[in-house]
């Protein structure tokens, strides 16, 4: 069992959908990582910051799940990240309505003095040059350290960007945002050029088409699970990234084979994640949902045919 | 081994790709079906019309494939159906420049005698009387009847196309067009209608992002294998549809358990299509390397978690 470190916006999140809006609830990145990690029962930290009118019982919902909290700066006077957007009617785009950065402007992250030999590194999606202080700040070199990243940085700090993730294992990103940093319609060949730049793994998150994980020629692919209905997508793509990165922390084997099933759980975390507004649902899953759902994934994908 | 009646068009096709252009070569859904089922070594036969400018060659190639062309009409004094289209960059989209239906316009299917008792029915994309006046020819219910057809007819032959979808077994539709057709977003909720417009099986093609196979409560799902290049997509759907009826033909069995592997041929199948313009590269494929690429697909979607 080893330890996660987690860097990540701990935040605000107003949402709108078809189905309805809500009015300041819990998100962040850091947030949605943390509750699908935590699955897992590893010892795990969220390295972030928030303001003075960030409640308490977000704080202890976090400690609750044996989330370590200690690296979660409060600014007494400053106010909390807030993020505002509304889905379109396909659920699959969606407008920024509102940006506050507030906090998170200044925020440098300090990671704990236990967690500075963590074992996995999640960098949660954040300028690189703030995702590179965390790394500087490890005392041995982690076993495994998963990036995340956003188009937001390939067009305001590309170089910092480029730089941060030679220094990486594994980086999470859309199909959209593979073609921008490679400039190559085919995510075949996206998936090479982005090894050739540093990470050995390259997880591509197709929304509801899945995602694929690529390491030297190997290929896997991992279907989303086709649902009636999504309620709220917000926080998928880092629900998935956080049972990628708990699962692995917990078995301690980052082979090929293993992030195989890791990208399994992480599609399976996500399937709860957009089921209901925000991180709802994620504070409600038990063993035996999970199972249920690992047990659908099989019958999804698994086949049997016999080769002359 | 079971006998297949496959009804399509047999045409000419000019494509334009950013890979470059061809004259008019051999293509039509017909064709694509056909040269895909040959695969598996069944009975199979096309029904179709052609012009009297329709190459011998092209007819040779089909029969040296053990299919049986003698439902396939030609009208001496009439010209072959063509089409034309050019592809965008992205290979997902295209412009139809040309489409001349020629004998098409007048086309009645004649089954041949002894295909009327035919196991397997492949009704290719066809107006939907067309369709369905095949079925009013056979003399046995068939085992399976297949049906593809497209938006179009949607647009102007809606009533026509239900009536027909009602006497088959199995629809093959892509994604925008199931929800064309059933007015829902969500792909669970458009085969449920679907399933209940008549079809008990219900195969919705993603492109490049797989295809769905539903019945009743159960869903399969198999992934387009990652591609380097898409050279050509033209004909990838019938490909796919080809493959699905020739794997189920040959191995007479229809129940949804063989026909999650059939899915998996259809896919393989496809694969091998886009790799170059027209049918050029489904004239020359190995049973090696199909089986070259099922272990492919394999290693793409196999996994193996231990469940608690």
């Amino acid at each position: 069992m080893g330890k996660l470190a987690i860097v990540g916006t701990v935040a605000f999140d107003a949402i709108e959908t078809p189905f309805g809006k809500t009015d300041k609830i819990l998100g962040g990145a850091g947030t949605f990582i943390g509750l699908a990690a935590s699955n897992f029962n590893v010892d795990s930290a969220i390295i972030s910051v928030v303001g003075g009118d960030f409640p308490q019982k977000y704080l202890d919902l976090m400690s609750n799940r044996n989330i370590d909290i200690s690296g979660i700066e409060i600014v007494k006077d400053g106010k909390t990240f807030f993020w505002s957007g509304k889905y379109h009617n396909d659920m699959n785009s969606r407008d920024t309505l509102v940006t506050e950065l507030n906090v998170l402007a200044d925020f440098e992250p300090k990671v704990p003095e236990n967690y500075r030999d963590a074992d996995v590194v999640m960098l949660g999606n954040l300028h690189p040059l703030t995702q590179m202080s965390v790394l500087n700040q490890m005392t041995k070199k982690p076993k495994l350290v998963i990036l995340d990243t956003m188009n937001f940085w390939m067009d305001c700090a590309l170089e910092d960007l480029k730089n941060t993730i030679k220094h990486i294992d594994v980086i999470t990103i859309n199909d959209e945002e593979a073609r921008q940093l490679t400039g190559e319609y085919s995510l075949v060949v996206a998936a090479r050029k982005i090894h050739e730049m540093g990470p050995k793994y390259v997880v591509i998150k197709k929304g509801e088409h899945g995602a694929l994980l690529f390491h030297d020629d190997n290929v896997f692919y991992a279907p989303a699970l086709p649902l009636e209905e999504v309620f709220d997508p917000t926080g998928a793509g880092d629900t998935f990234a956080g049972g990628f990165a708990g699962y692995l922390t917990k078995t301690d084997d980052y082979s090929f084979e293993n992030m195989k099933s890791a990208v399994i759980y992480g599609s399976t975390l996500a399937s709860f994640s957009v089921e209901k507004f925000g991180t709802e649902r994620m504070q409600n899953i038990t063993d035996k949902d999970i199972y249920k759902r690992l047990e659908e994934f099989k019958s999804l994908t698994q086949f049997d045919i016999e080769l002359a």
